[in-house]
């Protein structure tokens, strides 16, 4: 064998589910096709490499078969065996083996098209973008931009000052006293939920979340590999006794209107929810893609040194901008600024400076007033249709302002059977089982009136009532099938 | 023992360093802690509880043991162990036990402050915003935005369509041939290559990268928790051959003068790189932050299938955007989206459409155009300094408008020390120790003339010549001092 390599040197791994005889063979043949060992060099004897590797000489006669058959090794009489050369490896790339673990966690519908709506879409939560101050915005930001040369290069790692200011008072109307030094401003509620994840977990670590809970969360923590822990939604918020047994890295909860179910948690189950997550050493995530209503007080207000608040515009501005926030206790905020600046350095500044001058002019609270508003009226129609065209039927959210509605399905119905079966009369519904920590199909569907004109909600919710009575008609026709 | 527990269940892991006692020992003080088992609840006894888990008898009663010690069992006779209560566990939040392993790794120097440079900053590489077309750009924008209501929603998930087709007209001038539909756009480079590890590595994967290689690659490289694969870089480029040997998941490559030696690989060494990519079964990242001279075939163009082309406006127009984009086969853009999808939804659509616009009408190429004209100059000024204040001296990089001088300490000093030394007195310099793989203190330092006005140059080499000579004098009297 050539003087270079030592092939006593081939580390094996005695855990790995892989047996030794593979691993042999796998490390020679890397160094054939690699061109580290060449035509006709000679390999040691089967007697040397299992005294070198300290194995069993018929582990390593079991890899040079494995290497004739694949026709990189031959065995010559008087010379032992030698490389025949390397195979022709492909020039194409094997995604397969290139994927990672974490990135095939992903499920492949990630990209598909959103739901058909030709009818009505309840598919979206996204608020309306004619609620938007276009005209307004764009004035505010082309002076805001003319007038200055420092936002078009690196800015400090937690953002831009005058936004941070701005989001800080913001934060104490809530309740919730946070200095500018303790917000970080991030490219989205999504990627701070990322940014939590990465410098927080690590694969397998626990995370609690509300069963059902956002599915953007359940990409992050599957992209993350941690392993979930489903806090039972109630009526009046989520269940955290699981979390008292466990310890617990993180705890996502949406105390506000949660999405899916549209239920807000009561105080009980908040203070119950807090003294668990001290009992597991969690840190709370407190998703505040829902303002507090007057008289109820955020877990970051509860129990400031626990609860890292997640901040977005997308819903009192628009989502196209990309502008969230975290704001935590110092020591929480300055790690995660170190995996923000590793990661992508920072949120554009150019957009932080328009923002933070519209939220001066109080642009945001304009803009959702005239949105909660129409929102009301949409929730009312949808409550009006949802009794008429499926009475007795039970629903959680959609009172007030709330977009959400989360519908038990009458008979155990499959979501996903009525997602499909009303998406082809023109309505798109979200199926529960997107929003399952344990990717069950669950027999509800959430309604989002969001993005609904008010004149569709009726004759979308007539039809979806058609595709479940559809769904239920089958299921009856399985059940009274004669068993064969 | 409580009905609902069956410590018997207590899931142990023999391979873990952790001993089997410390295991079961942890355990209950989590049940314990969390209320799943309350005060003068009795444990199993030591016979019970080892039969149960199928271990030694004394590990049980070390666990015990250890419990006691911290109070939370006590020993009754007659009743054997009982829970005494849980301990006061603290309501501050543990940093040390919550931070990921993987954030664990990022230097705690990520948040410092820029070094000091009042004389002269040769640290910075970003463009020089004087060459940023700020008013032509802010009219663009404010008239690209006004007219339209689209950019305020969520965006297909490759990037506003107008900006991909720009892209793809700009690759193909450098002779790489990708659809609109084979970009993804990014939000900056930096964020495009955190995306291809998280998609393409787990930890332990191994990535090839040139040594020493840009320190950024490295930031997300140690967050990834991959192996890195130096491949050394010579005058004419990085020596491949050590990749030939290994199985790796990413190359990771600058071939244009490259971050921060400024050596552009050659013809010959492209090859061999592309050659042993394949041997490796690799996908390389080609980070095209400086274009490729006329002459010089991107890797991207001579291997297609096997790279992915990393492009950013950093350098031609502003970092503040945070724009950036991939260009791939189509497989790997799409594993690319997904996971782009899951952590951020998107970049920010406006700036996509105000980008779109500012590539349509040319500007990039015409600040492109007006800052290598200056950069020539301060190159030129630069190397005239190093040669009269440090004759002899070398380095690579610097020639024609490249603005990076990878500078060779003389007599091996001490790339820190010397960074050191010269920022004490107003000249920012980068330690060579930034851009090791292996973290090793580097006897270079980097120089950018991108940021320093001419007139500041000479001065600014002068006292770096004065600081290493400070630090080799010191060295001498190190040398010179006697052994006691």
């Amino acid at each position: 064998m050539p003087g270079q390599l030592d092939l006593g040197q081939i580390s094996l791994d005695r855990h790995s589910p892989q047996p030794l005889a593979d691993q042999v063979s796998s490390a020679i043949e890397r160094w054939i096709e690699g061109g580290a060992l060449d035509e006709n060099d000679r390999l040691p004897t089967t007697r040397e490499l299992a005294a070198a590797l300290g194995i069993n000489r018929g582990t390593v006669q079991a890899a040079y078969r494995q290497l004739q058959d694949r026709g990189l090794v031959a065995a010559r009489v008087g010379s032992g065996s030698v490389v025949r050369g390397r195979a022709a490896r492909p020039r194409e790339l094997r995604l397969e083996t290139l994927l990672s673990h974490r990135a095939a966690e992903l499920s492949d519908d990630a990209l598909a098209p959103a739901r058909s709506g030709s009818v009505a879409d309840f598919s979206r939560l996204a608020p309306d973008e004619r609620f938007f101050p276009l005209e307004e915005f764009t004035r505010t930001l082309a002076y805001a931009w003319s007038r200055r040369r420092d936002l078009w290069q690196y800015a400090p790692p937690l953002g831009l000052e005058e936004l941070r200011a701005e989001i800080s008072r913001r934060l104490s109307d809530l309740g919730i006293a946070r200095t500018p030094e303790e917000i970080l401003v991030v490219s989205g509620a999504q990627q701070g939920l990322d940014l939590l994840f990465r410098t927080f977990t690590d694969p397998h670590d626990v995370v609690a979340v509300e069963s059902p809970t956002y599915s953007g969360a359940l990409a992050l923590a599957r992209l993350s590999e941690v392993s979930l822990l489903p806090m039972p939604m109630e009526d009046d918020g989520p269940d955290a006794r699981p979390l008292r047994a466990h310890e617990a890295k993180l705890v996502y909860v949406m105390p506000e209107r949660q999405n899916p179910t549209g239920i807000t948690t009561s105080g009980a189950r908040r203070r119950a929810l807090l003294e668990a997550a001290i009992a597991s050493g969690a840190l709370v995530v407190e998703d505040g893609f829902e303002e507090p209503e007057p008289g109820r007080t955020p877990l970051a207000a509860l129990e400031p040194e626990r609860v890292a608040w997640l901040g977005t515009l997308s819903k009192d501005l628009v989502p196209g901008f990309r502008i969230g926030w975290i704001a935590a206790p110092p020591s929480i905020v300055d790690c995660l600024a170190r995996t923000k600046k590793a990661t992508d350095f920072q949120t554009p500044v150019p957009l932080q400076a328009a923002v933070a001058a519209f939220l001066r002019a109080g642009a945001d609270r304009k803009a959702r007033a005239a949105r909660l508003e129409e929102v009301s009226q949409r929730s009312a129609a949808a409550a009006a249709a949802l009794s008429a065209h499926l009475p007795g039927s039970r629903w959680t959210g959609g009172e007030g302002s709330n977009p959400l509605f989360w519908l038990h399905l009458p008979g155990g119905a499959s979501g996903r059977a009525v997602a499909q079966a009303a998406s082809a009369r023109g309505v798109a519904v979200s199926p529960g089982g997107d929003f399952d920590p344990l990717r069950r199909d669950l027999p509800c569907v959430r309604l989002s009136v969001s993005r609904v004109e008010r004149r569709d909600i009726e004759p979308g919710i007539a039809r979806l009532a058609e595709a479940i009575r559809e769904v239920q008609s089958g299921m009856s026709a399985v059940l009274a099938a004669p068993v064969v």
